[in-house]
């Protein structure tokens, strides 16, 4: 299974419905860094909304994801994160400081294009 | 596998970007109608243009989902139809009358928020 990454001007958007294996968050981390790469994306938003649990090899990977796509010049912002899943986050030390954050998909790609300056 | 539907406003989008099973598109028939109940979305875009091939069945489910959809009240757009896949559903007979087209996503959900008036 991979995770669709969908290309809207020069954002992409990933929405993770349902909760990860190990494989799939290791090919979706490749999978975002080459789209990156060949849509010359600015920024990237990532919605949780509908994750009420992830492991720590997950959240490792995700918080990589991240501070990957940041290291190749894309801003990234996080939407939709629930309570279990910011307490497991935060337990577990991974902290994704400079993420920005909105509460839903919508709001995150507004903040984006703020950001960006669209 | 399911394939993620993205809520952006009061549209959904949607990205197919590996060939679908039988049971995928079957699961995603299901979950797009009632992600249109539950959302109340006005429009959804389908973008299909990671597919180079589909095969009759999927053809026809994909055919069926998008006349459900506008039953259930919301308009549909299909983005990124490749050469192989228009000549597969032409000539299965699969005509997709009254469907807005359009040769990406940007592009098809800019037209379905001019046909909704935004």
């Amino acid at each position: 299974m991979r995770i669709p990454i969908l290309k809207l001007h020069d954002c992409l958007l990933i929405s993770i419905q349902w909760e990860l294996d190990d494989q799939t968050a290791l090919q979706f981390q490749e999978d975002l860094l080459h789209k990156i790469h060949e849509t010359s994306a600015r920024g990237v938003v990532i919605d949780f909304t509908s994750i009420d649990f992830i492991d720590s090899f997950i959240a490792k990977v995700l918080g990589d994801v991240i501070s990957m796509s940041k290291l190749m010049g894309a801003k990234v912002v996080i939407t939709g994160i629930q309570p279990a899943v910011a307490i497991t986050l935060i337990e577990l030390g991974i902290r994704l400081e400079e993420v920005m954050t909105a509460l839903d998909l919508e709001k995150g790609l507004e903040k984006l294009q703020r950001e960006l300056g669209d």
